[in-house]
């Protein structure tokens, strides 16, 4: 119970910021499928940090070694196991981190579930370098997914104050998924947006700050009728995996929070008849509704908090002698997660939807 | 897998809204808890209909009966059943259903999802009448940490473009929660909010339309160190259970999608002690970081989409030829399903928190 | 965590044998099966005591009530609830149980880890009757299975140290599975071996004793293919489900703890075709290799511990002033439960089969 | 679903025995516990090959490496991963295989169920060697139990027709366990048995052929009320991985078969009070009523068939042709499983344990 994900296709997750290996076992996938290494390599690296000015220095090559799973690159029905050995770690720039909390970090709350004997060091399992191995998860799904006609695409919906244009809710396509969801330096629609999104990351970094923002991904391609009743529905399933990626902070389906503000006449998707298909008129449900999929691109977006590392003091407290304390956090952070964070929520989104889909 | 949650404490619900009946099945339910039925009455009967204008003019009694668990009022840690009747059921209502679905409802879905033989009566098992079992369950769980010392709380933070003042993240008290859960009509902090709610309420309902809103949940009394990493943190386990009530879209955290739009310095909260504890002097992070408590006021909020049954005409598809048509919709509906949802978010929050607290 | 099973469908079973009912939630059964409630019933019936000297003099209808997932006789996707109301109990049987716990019973066991809140009453949720629900579980899933070509059928394979003959292993047919198990007074393949059991039973309840036996269970027409690996193998999945049945101590499959004295050479059954298909000469790994089904007849064998309610005087102990006292048992109870177990047995089969057939 | 087990403590096991590693990953460890990995290699030694005539020639290291979850040899909370390179591995000797199935291999059932994709090399996951991950998992928590004053020890019961003395089952003590369980060459109470089963191995293997046999493990120091009903009892638990173990075929508890034969009277134990505790007389009951413990020794049995890979000439199939061939297996194989099968029984009670005891 913790970091593991799934029934059918059980997927657990494991490592430590600053231990030998993180990595992820994937057990239940179907066997015979083909494992592009490159293109998983390819999908890594829009997570990889060191990519420019706004994202953290560390250099880690995040290749992962298979284990076990695979027979001449090809899945054999065993269950996978995937690992990167960690290299790169600077354990002294956290010493500190054992008596006094960083703020906004789990590291209190970690230090009282596990009685003082949490991982400190960069965070611990708690650190966003424990996307590498959830994207190596929804990496491998995604090939899959991919060859039954599913195709999964997030962009930067916001950053800071900065929105780009969202996906159009109903005529959103496989091209337009995959072109933005790759576009340099940011995967973003509306790429005059993407400037002035990298304009505020570079205003809160040189003002040792941070920024936040909002991911919107989409699923096209699922058929009409996944889901459950309840507590197993899309919504569920899919909120449940986003919340495991670090600073998440809320999550929407369609309309969402907009939904709260209209009248049930503007916010009902009427039925149509599309390409001989149901369909709906609008997508204010985001593929949604009951749970169960409706056959219309399935749309959600997540909230990140900005990052909690910053280099500015802040206040905490030394555990040791529970009194308060002026902190200043050392190490290498980004101003931005959200950035490197658009890969992550497309492999939520796949590890949602594994035990529905395969 | 649909419409069970939980691994330790296992919650089973069950119904349709037109079947002999509704209810639930808890398993794992510590020993020796006295249930007391008054106030689970009470507590059921904050979600019941026919209270008002405002609310469906079905009359339900609502009343369970435990099948099983129970030795004189008392949990015996057997499982505890129970059911609830359904009595006043008009069925006739929904002929049409069946072959033209309801824009917004689940009849398409749950009709291509189990191939036409799902129970199209009221909505069936997505009826929100579904969350009668989902508040026995939550209002029995909800007895056992009041005897733990933990409060559950919510109110209607928003109904249309009305807004409720949020609870105070920080000084909020367990007598503020039970004075404003219980608060009639409507549960607000701000009586006159409420006011212009009804209002609001009563306008779209004389238009034969409908409003959505969102309800603000606080948990207080939660000690530092519950929930797990990753998949298991109080935030996924909260919204695997949130979206089980029919209508909500969104749910965030603390200051949630707010916190996207601010910078680090704004967001983070500061690590203090207070009364000789370990605290935050501000309250973004909502009482989770990293998934696991705090110690702080855990707040969350519930977006919740308009009813999408309304009297006006709709258009839709007639499934049996694949045409579209128009629709009008008979049957006794609420035009806002915030105000009976406040206990049900309470009651979703103590069934996602069972597997760390008892 | 308790009495609860499955993951895609979720078996629940509640109830004490003196509470108002007993019961069963099922979830996740495919939409649209008939429920054929004679057939049911009968299947229930092979369970019912009152059928003659050999077994309690309790007199049950034990006639489920459907509460949910039914429409018109036909599943509907929403979870199942059958219910069975508990009429013919005579609690002021069981006063002295509550301090003085019986021998080879749970009462101090389950007064031990319910600290004494357990409801003693006929045993409670450890009493056989708590089979029924699980016989209506298993009597619903029989009856898809039977559509999809497979047969389940159990025989009494000894009672005391009378022996049936065994099941063919490889020639067994579906036919002869049902003639065994319907087969009155008792389900055997040698009539002979019926009234020399029958004899046993009638002579130990004539000393006031009782005695145990074995319950041999086959499967037929399972595809190959079927289960998986290490801890979810078939055997791993009908273990779990046959200890479920009380006074069950022991499960072996195929050659099971005769092969332990076998060679290789022996016990290795050499594969073979017939009809076209692969197949086995022999059967000695009872249709299972790997935890995944060959395609031959899938066979297990469950102990059954004598009843341990016997009208002797026993040796137990007073908890409330923990001394050693005797103790009477009153009440009605069967000299042998054996007779009673084989459908049940066929239903633990069918339950621990539903996750992977349907 | 397939080889993970348990809900709190969640232990995963991937590799196959021609893959680049094996391992485990152990989700949900206390915090602060100390791994002794010395005292974790003396128990993977016992069930290493390469220890004499009676075992398989390979020769392997089997040490663990640990990938996460440890800081300075103590359980961080973090799932702790472990993993084994497989390094002498001769994947020729399995050549064959992939159209000829050996007799009593998962070969044909892996085949059919993963549809030719399965790794065929040396029976790839459902390779004995997957039992070191197994006891990885298993040593790991012995260690923990220890701590708790909980000891588990296993023994030869028997081999071929040579059975041992059996534990005794009231006066067991941990000393004999621990004695008993690392006695060498083989693991048994009665020295002369063991030398005797020795015999019978060298025969077997002098002609080809392969031995089967049984191991009895029992589990001290567990207190009165762990485990639960029904579907979740000690019994079901320990059976669902107890069938984990490659080549087990039945299982008993207590009295087991046995207890089929014998009358109530014979079969009850009779409740006393020893040391000012409650106790029973007796052990028939192998330490468990209702799926729940009684403070007396846990006693069970687990039955082995004789390793299926034999030198002797067999028949099988070749798929793809669909014709019936004849088969001589190469490689090198155990005559017989069971004397490396003792810590594997125990590693199996371990896990079952997890999530009662810890």
């Amino acid at each position: 119970m913790s970091s593991a994900y799934g029934e059918r296709i059980k997927i657990s997750i494991f490592g430590q910021s600053h231990a030998p290996a993180i990595g992820v076992v994937i057990d239940g996938l179907p066997a015979g499928e083909t494992i592009d290494s490159d293109r998983l390599q390819a999908f890594l690296d829009r997570r990889r940090p060191g990519q420019g000015l706004h994202t953290t220095a560390r250099k880690e090559g995040d290749v992962p070694r298979f284990l076990s799973g695979l027979v001449e690159g090809r899945t054999c029905g065993a269950p996978l196991c995937a690992v990167i050995e960690n290299t790169d770690t600077r354990s002294r720039d956290y010493d500190n981190v054992l008596d006094v909390p960083r703020p906004g970090h789990a590291d209190y709350t970690a230090w009282v579930k596990w009685r003082g004997h949490n991982d400190v060091r960069g965070g611990g399992h708690f650190s966003g370098r424990l996307t590498a191995p959830l994207c190596i998860a929804g990496g491998i799904l995604l090939q899959l997914y991919e060859r039954r006609g599913i195709a999964v695409g997030a962009h930067i919906a916001a950053i800071a104050d900065v929105k780009d244009r969202p996906f159009p809710p109903v005529e959103i396509t496989a091209e337009t998924l995959q072109a933005v969801r790759e576009r340099k330096p940011l995967a973003v629609m509306d790429e005059e947006a993407g400037q002035r999104m990298l304009a505020a990351i570079y205003d809160a970094s040189a003002q040792g700050d941070s920024v936040g923002g909002v991911v919107e991904c989409c699923v096209l391609g699922l058929p009409a009728g996944l889901g459950d009743p309840m507590f197993d529905g899309l919504e569920n399933r899919i909120a449940r995996a986003a919340f495991g990626i670090p600073a998440v902070k809320g999550i929407e389906f369609g309309a969402g929070f907009g939904a709260a503000a209209l009248r049930g006449s503007e916010n009902n998707d009427a039925f149509c008849i599309r390409n001989g298909q149901v369909a709906t008129e609008t997508n204010r449900h985001g593929g949604i509704l009951g749970g169960i999929s409706t056959g219309m691109p399935l749309l959600f977006r997540c909230a990140f908090k900005p990052t909690p590392s910053i280099i500015r003091e802040q206040r905490s407290v030394r555990l040791s002698v529970m009194e308060e304390t002026d902190l200043v956090i050392r190490g290498r952070h980004d101003p931005c997660v959200v950035t490197r964070a658009v890969p992550c929520v497309e492999a939520a989104a796949a590890i949602a939807l594994a035990d529905v889909l395969l």
